[in-house]
């Protein structure tokens, strides 16, 4: 099968790879109806998280089940299924309270000896405990199936970071990042119930679909002045919950400077410095809680599934370029050079 | 009337200082009974926050009402009364919800131009937003008045630092810092229903009166060592519920070590190097969160009151050595030498 290797930054290649094979009788081949590239993955292409030559790469897909091991009890052959952002077992302590990213049998796609979403084809091991099946009607909803993708990290993620940011009905919320994860994240905040909702960015293109999610005010302002904004906007007091969604030093001291007092940091930004931006003198002042990290998304599925489904809610909008498998490089540069907010991958 | 005046590092004294007097029509005046000195006037003591030559000293104290502004409604001449370590207007927004502590007319005890705890009566500020009543009664038992004291600060910040962990009934909680916030968290932590609490210390003084206080295994390993020592203990996992109630970046770093994943540290111990021990890229991957801060005490002694007076809670052990007000000055040398673990003050 053809697949998408990244054998140095800026290097990144679709080529022909071995077909996965059910291995373990846990495991099952699932083939890739969609795919996509996440910002994360730009942290590999642009040389700042390191990558063995050759290692794939890619973490978000659904698909059609192909093959079932002889223990992969919830799936067939033909079962349509999205995969969350890491495998997991299912089966241990970790899984059954649902923080599934820290399963000890776990794993994360195109880690080294795995197939990464970016392909035609992969391997997921425990594929009981790691897919989730969609209703098979969906397959020909092209829309539906776009909105269903972003199950496997970006919707998912916000979810994480507004559930650690404290959102409740009522709440004021600001949301640090206009990346899809931030977006995801605004659109998590409205159907948590937030009143208010103040979403950081600049590009037209990205606040717009921010005020489609539910944003109630733009801040295009950054650093000092956005926090001043912010504070403008708040009457002086900051946003009780904060969704960080970058991961930068300067993305972090901006969410602690926005924070109001008493309120909380939800972060899912994978920390590239963000930990330099987190003043703990001033949080401990006023404070402020930081909650989140890498997000179980495999628990939120079940819970928001029916609302993507209902139409509740659409994340799909993040997605706003389509390519094929040999257009994946292609892609990596547009959204490298933000010319693409999210790049989907029909293989 | 006399009071403890802190000249430089290591250069405390107990002075004649003017009478206080009612200034503003919600002000009181309290007379001491009770005061002490605590481990983060030590940060002062030890020149490592700064203070203007000549400010008070002092946060904790508790006393009788001798004077009263024709606008304070709560309290008359005579009341017994305890102060938390902040006073707060009672009237804002941040007080309505319980976080005194950012009141925007709140401050510290000490501070320039206010009285310090230290000495033989206090000017209060905000008498009836600050001050809680106390039984006439306990103003004749002596252990019960030491008991009290501890709402001003420890019990109060112990029990904050347990909220933020997460503790409930059931968890499994870690304690870094034998102080008496740190023992008070045991306590705390123990009053919120944890089965297990592991203390971190060796001092056999200090890990007694944590056994006293519920905590069922001591820890007296340091640094890696400490952190093996806890997971082994927890079946490799860690504790759900980490108190840390020290500061430094060696305490943090520790407290992330022990901490569960999906878990919480609740962290109370001032600043003083702990954001560097604050791995986030640890936390990140193991979604650990953070939550404390300086503790809205005067949000707590509602709550934590009736059980000192029922005996439920009993934090007087902390104090370990009395003095009158001229022994202030050997009670913080005793403290910087950690031969007293806490000092009780009878002016």
């Amino acid at each position: 099968m053809r697949a998408t290797v990244i054998h140095a930054p800026k290097d990144i290649r679709v080529e022909d790879v071995p077909d996965p094979v059910v291995r373990q009788p846990t495991d099952a081949v699932v083939r890739v109806l969609r795919a996509c590239i996440c910002g994360s993955d730009l942290w590999a292409y642009r040389g700042e998280s390191a990558r063995q030559p050759g290692q794939r790469i890619g973490h978000e897909f659904l698909g059609v089940v192909e093959q079932a091991g002889t223990e992969v009890n919830g799936f067939a052959p033909g079962d349509l299924v999205v995969a969350p952002f890491v495998w997991s077992d299912g089966t241990c302590e970790y899984c059954a309270e649902g923080l599934q990213t820290s399963c000890p049998q776990g794993g994360f796609w195109g880690s080294v000896g795995s197939d990464g979403g970016q392909g035609e084809a992969v391997r997921v091991p425990f594929a009981d405990g790691t897919l989730v099946k969609l209703p098979a009607e969906a397959a020909s909803d092209d829309r539906l199936l776009t909105a269903l993708l972003a199950l496997s990290d970006v919707m998912g993620t916000g979810h994480h970071a507004a559930v650690g940011a404290g959102v409740r009905p009522g709440a004021t919320v600001a949301v640090v990042g206009d990346g899809a994860v931030g977006l995801c994240g605004v659109l998590a905040a409205k159907r948590l119930g937030a009143e208010r909702i103040i979403a950081l960015g600049r590009h037209r293109v990205r606040t717009d679909i921010a005020r489609g999610f539910g944003a109630t005010d733009v801040v295009a302002e950054r650093g000092e002045a956005a926090v001043a904004a912010v504070r403008e906007l708040t009457g002086g007091h900051g946003a009780h919950a904060v969704i960080e969604a970058v991961g930068t030093e300067q993305s972090m001291r901006t969410a602690v400077g926005i924070a109001r007092d008493g309120g909380a940091i939800g972060y899912v930004g994978v920390p590239h410095g963000s930990g330099i931006g987190l003043d703990l003198s001033v949080m401990f002042d006023r404070n402020i809680a930081l909650r989140g990290g890498v997000a179980p998304v495999r628990a939120y599925i079940p819970e928001l599934l029916p609302d993507v489904l209902d139409g509740t809610i659409d994340p799909s909008p993040v997605f706003d370029m389509t390519v094929g498998l040999g257009g994946v490089p292609q892609g990596y540069r547009a959204m490298d050079e933000r010319t693409a907010l999210k790049v989907l991958v029909k293989p």
